[in-house]
């Protein structure tokens, strides 16, 4: 088996299971109790804050567990609005943000909000002229994703942070589950980020499982209300065990990060030259300023579902687009929003690598790839 | 170690873990995933659903998956209340909910609606003509639990349900996380029923997934928008291995509920004739319309912390109230609306039995309880 659908999900690492079992088999107490089965959970709890906190190079006290990178784009973008309503009603999203994002922040339409979405270019990179033209005296938050999960693209934190440089009263958040393990962490992270929101599934811990980091000092009304936890920010008994596996992840998905980069620039490398050299092959990601885990392509007049399921019967998965648009059938909302035809757009597939995989099935991969581009010569 | 506190959290049942770490290492493919391992998942996904539709006596789609009590009491009474706003923005819920529940229905006074709680009388329980004074021509949500949390009472979930039989345009949500397993399905969830909250870390799941029921054709607004998952209404990459897990745990707990009903009640029933017969101990649970797993008391003048630590020295663990206002050292709010002096309230020391407790257990506590109580004599 390949696995080239590591955007969508990734296995859980051994050890992170491991982790995993042994907290919940042994030290399963309600982190709130009193007496000590709740003092032994609640120190495992905050060990493993720390560690995130130190990983990210941030204080335990700016991080915050949710359910997964879901619960952490509704989180901020509602939270946001709610808690600075009486400031400004005005919210800027990208075009190309997660459905997390922008079906949370359109829904603020229906209460009183206005949302803009600011646009990228055709290789799509939000445009920061076009997003500066769109910041207005009630804008109270503006949302840009740190990579883009359908192309790779990687979009431009640290230019909108110096944009947002005397604009205090803007809370600026970055959605950083493509970017965490496959970016360095100071290049979407910022000093001027308020609010990121990250998804442990992504790197290898369980699923059902994520965290957002608010910056010291920021307001936020939570989602989830209830009996306190997590600093009367997010209620509810904490997943102990699956906060630990994902503190655990995080630090090995961290530590193979470094040493994986360049045999993953490698890989990618040799794909897209590949690839492009075929006639009706469209490449729509590029190496500079993309992850060099994510490619995305598409063979003329042929539909990416038709090519990934060409795919499965040689055990090698990709996808079409992204995971939860794959099913809907719906063409990349990356694409469209890049000036795509939509034609063009259908034939959208996603390759995205992990560390783990390594060159022999990148030719692998190519060779059925030559056998599929022959294969469906005939509709082109 | 004695294991009283089965309300703040239980043990994962060993099968029930065996089943998450099969499901999380063999089938983690992301069930919106168009390839096959996508679909796998998927069919475990669906598979757990109609187990635990079948369980409640309710259809698969009625079931929709969350991180637990917390998440789902906060999705039905903001996804309701936005909803319906344009209906009515009038709500009621009782006094003595979980905070999951309050705190989420307080909010909404912040976003133009009206909530009105519900009394209860001295003895914990709902009053039914209190209720129904307060409903108005504009109430869109009356939210009551099956269990309290705090003192086991078994609130009039049919009665109400006779109540709202001519009163159709109110939506009527039911906290079941104390209920599940601990009473007949059909005392709470009742056909009147439109909503209702289970978490799985209450009945030897994992932590970190809970499910709503939604009687079909009954519209919520989301509260996690995104991928579209979960019918579109509750997005995220599913938690499959967590979900298969729940669904094992509910089963093994529904069956084991059946053959243990007979042993808790025999159990309760000494506990409370033993501590009742201390003269300074007030017992406020009682045997009929509670649950039979959950005894609350308290010793004159001693706070419910101090007897806490003090069985906790011989490896018996009791709560103060529930797990999650015990920290915060808050007094029972369930005492307090009884009308239970604020000192009297502080006393409470909450038991929650399981059935895999046992007769020698009670015995053990019992004998302890005789050593505090002399021990705690100086201060009464
Ligand atoms: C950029 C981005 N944001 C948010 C999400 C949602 O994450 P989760 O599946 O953990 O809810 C995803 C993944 O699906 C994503 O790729
Ligand atoms: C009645 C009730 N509702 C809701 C909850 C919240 O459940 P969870 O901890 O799964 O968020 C609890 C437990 O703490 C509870 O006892």
């Amino acid at each position: 088996m390949i696995y080239f659908d590591n955007a969508a999900t990734t296995p859980v690492y051994p050890e992170v299971l491991q982790t995993y079992t042994e907290v919940a088999s042994r030290i399963w107490g309600n982190p709130s109790s009193l007496h000590n089965l709740g003092s032994q959970a609640s120190r495992i709890l905050e060990a493993s804050r720390k560690q995130i906190a130190e990983l990210l190079g941030k204080n335990s006290k700016e991080i915050f567990f949710t359910s997964g990178g879901t619960e952490g784009d509704n989180w901020v973008i509602k939270g946001v609005a709610f808690e600075k309503a009486h400031l400004g009603k005005h919210i800027i999203v990208s075009e190309i943000e997660h459905p997390a994002v922008k079906e949370a922040a359109l829904w603020l339409n229906s209460q009183g909000f206005e949302v803009d979405l600011a646009p990228v270019d055709k290789n799509g990179f939000v445009d920061l002229d076009r997003l500066e033209a769109l910041i207005r005296p009630d804008t109270i938050l503006i949302s840009i994703m740190a990579v883009n999960n359908e192309i790779g693209s990687i979009q431009p934190i640290s230019a909108i942070s110096e944009l947002l440089a005397d604009k205090p009263t803007i809370s600026f958040h970055v959605d950083a589950v493509q970017a965490i393990g496959k970016l360095s962490t100071d290049l979407f992270l910022t000093d001027r980020v308020d609010f990121a929101t990250f998804s442990g599934h992504k790197f290898h811990s369980v699923r059902g499982v994520g965290f957002v980091y608010i910056k010291s000092g920021k307001k936020i009304t939570p989602l989830l209300m209830g009996g306190g936890q997590e600093s009367d920010k997010r209620s509810t008994t904490e997943n102990v065990a699956g906060i630990a596996a994902t503190a655990k992840a995080l630090r090995l998905s961290l530590d193979k990060a470094q040493e994986q980069q360049k045999k993953l620039t490698a890989m990618k490398q040799i794909l897209l030259q590949e690839l492009d050299s075929y006639q009706d092959v469209t490449v729509f990601s590029g190496m500079e300023e993309f992850v060099p885990n994510i490619l995305t392509f598409g063979i003329k007049n042929v539909r990416g579902e038709v090519i990934v399921h060409a795919f499965e019967e040689h055990q090698i998965y990709v996808s079409t687009t992204s995971a939860c648009s794959s099913k809907a059938g719906k063409p990349a909302g990356t694409l469209i929003a890049m000036g795509v035809p939509q034609k063009l757009a259908q034939t959208a597939v996603r390759i995205s690598l992990d560390g783990d995989n390594d060159m022999g099935q990148i030719e692998q991969f190519l060779t059925i790839f030559k056998q599929i581009y022959t294969n469906t010569k005939k509709v082109r």
